[in-house]
């Protein structure tokens, strides 16, 4: 392996022992054996995931949105303008997108990145600049980006994600904002998983101006470059994207440090199976939020052995099925926590 | 009908003109038609229910746990002895059982009522009494109860839910306690969707002492001697629970006044099938907070045509699934009423 590699972080596996006590925990709890149902699992999880039992219940939870732009959208891969991107980053740093929403209802902040907004837009208090690129290349016609502009895409997601926790954030939620991104999704779980393009390639934000067909050829014609590839950190950056990196790099720095991280949508779904290929171990400690409309979401999940905790027809991103999802773990940790013993009958 | 059908609140359909001022607000939201999936119509129902665009958020919910017992106990109905129904009243009143952590984690508090228990225990703060009478009798060999005692248990649900709503809680979450209910509860759906014992019968909290096929025939037993009773009260008095009797009085009221409720598992759902017998209209304010296990569960929400926002194998009761399906409520809202308009691309 490359320095590059041998620089990403450890990633522990669970802790099957606090895993063990967590389920004998909850044998004696108050209620029939298995009532609790899928809540009792999370339990189980975020023992294993932070090494307690009962496990400390996440209740201070950080958003980080990742923004960047596609190179793709010039050949017609999204029903939407790239301008849409800043457009968009602006409306979150203000505090107006759905994630803010439903961050604020589950009182966390949302930290908006830039990773690579191709438009320029005036400095705002409200968007961080760690721009690698201004957007990547069409990686339906060549390299999205260097191998180097991929690890620096990676290390934005890691320094935020170390940042977060160290400002006492204790459940990581990425969300990610870019036209085309479904594109590239499409590209990494494709090449990760080994499916076709006709399985992985959705409609995403509305049918793209050159058609679905159109973004199915594009997808294919990514898969068929990386095909023989065996190099996770190449294949990212020949069909991935930056705000896709910088995700990876934020799962890998939270699973790492043994935070809880909630996954969104298909694109974080992507971003995750490109963590997994760098560092196995990352998606054992993920907490799938949602199943995404979007079908490479479901490949993905499938991929990865993920089980989503809810299924509401979610196709927006940003985080927001993420976000919907963590009040569960909250309810899951404080149950294992906070139940009596079983009465005596 | 007679005087106490009339004495029943009436309920306003949902008010459709502000279920299409929030479709309309929907469609010009900074976000891709439809892509908030479920939640989108999870705040127009809430528009309809409240008659406001945006519907304020439910951010004041309040969880009434109401506690009976079932005389068909005796006849094997249950794994569990009769004095659990008490003793996980009283686990309750300490904040200790799953509903009472799954409530803190909404922020909501949790009132234990007393409607029926059959077992003596010491008064105690909390546990408020409204015991109509010591537990019903064998629901399998005659009436569980008198006409006149299902309606006082009708009222004891409506005085809770009036009392909550005047203290100034927006959303009403109804949980139950009583050994031996998912025997009634299964009576009472069965009977209301004209469905055979086999259909609705499960496990409930364990396999009853009698075994499963005592169960169904305890069931059937019931359902005979309704079949041809075309009297939702007679019914409910007949074959179903105090808490069952409580709580659709309890959803009754908060329909009645415009407040959200958020309906839990099988339990909860016999108590809706009944109150929508009681006074139709009550199920469309009604939002289907999970998928029990249970299969009356599935009847019930099939022949209300609802669909439940979560599906996590829970089959506790107590109100848990009610709880967790809460926060989803709030972040439609919020949502709506928080997020820009659509960008320009």
């Amino acid at each position: 392996m490359t320095a590059t590699t041998d620089a990403l972080p450890a990633i522990a596996p669970l802790d099957e022992d606090a895993m063990a006590r967590a389920r004998a925990r909850w044998e004696t709890r108050a209620k029939p054996p298995g009532a609790l149902g899928r809540l009792e699992g999370v339990a189980v999880h975020l023992a294993g995931i932070t090494g307690q039992c009962p496990p400390p219940t996440p209740h201070r939870p950080a958003v980080a949105v990742f923004a960047a732009d596609h190179g793709v959208v010039a050949s017609g891969a999204s029903a939407w303008p790239v301008e849409i991107t800043v457009a968009m980053a602006q409306t979150m740093a203000a505090g107006a997108a759905a994630v803010n929403a439903f961050a604020r209802s589950i009182d966390a902040p949302t930290v908006v990145v830039d990773v690579g907004i191709a438009t320029p837009y005036e400095a705002t208090e409200g968007i961080r600049r760690h721009r690698v690129r201004g957007g990547t290349a069409d990686l339906s016609v060549g390299p999205a980006m260097t191998r180097e502009e991929a690890v620096a895409a990676v290390s934005v997601g890691r320094t935020i994600a170390a940042a977060l926790i160290e400002d006492g954030h204790d459940c990581l939620i990425g969300g990610e904002m870019g036209i085309g991104n479904t594109t590239a999704a499409a590209a990494v779980i494709g090449s990760i998983a080994a499916v076709e393009a006709e399985v992985v390639t959705g409609a995403g934000a509305g049918v793209p101006v050159g058609g679905l067909d159109h973004k199915r050829a594009l997808v294919a014609a990514a898969l068929e470059r990386v095909r023989h590839l065996d190099d996770p950190m190449g294949t990212l950056a020949e069909v991935g994207g930056l705000e896709i990196a910088a995700l990876a790099g934020f799962y890998l720095e939270g699973a790492h440090r043994q935070v809880p991280i909630v996954i969104d949508g298909v694109i974080a779904l992507a971003a995750l199976c490109a963590a997994e290929t760098l560092v196995p171990g990352v998606a054992d400690r993920a907490v799938a939020g949602h199943r995404s409309a979007e079908p490479a979401a479901t490949v993905a999940l499938d991929h990865l052995g993920l089980v989503p905790l809810l299924d509401l027809d979610l196709r927006l991103g940003e985080g927001t099925g993420a976000c919907l999802a963590q009040p569960l773990l909250v309810a899951a940790a404080r149950a294992l926590a906070e139940m009596a013993d079983l009465p005596e009958g």
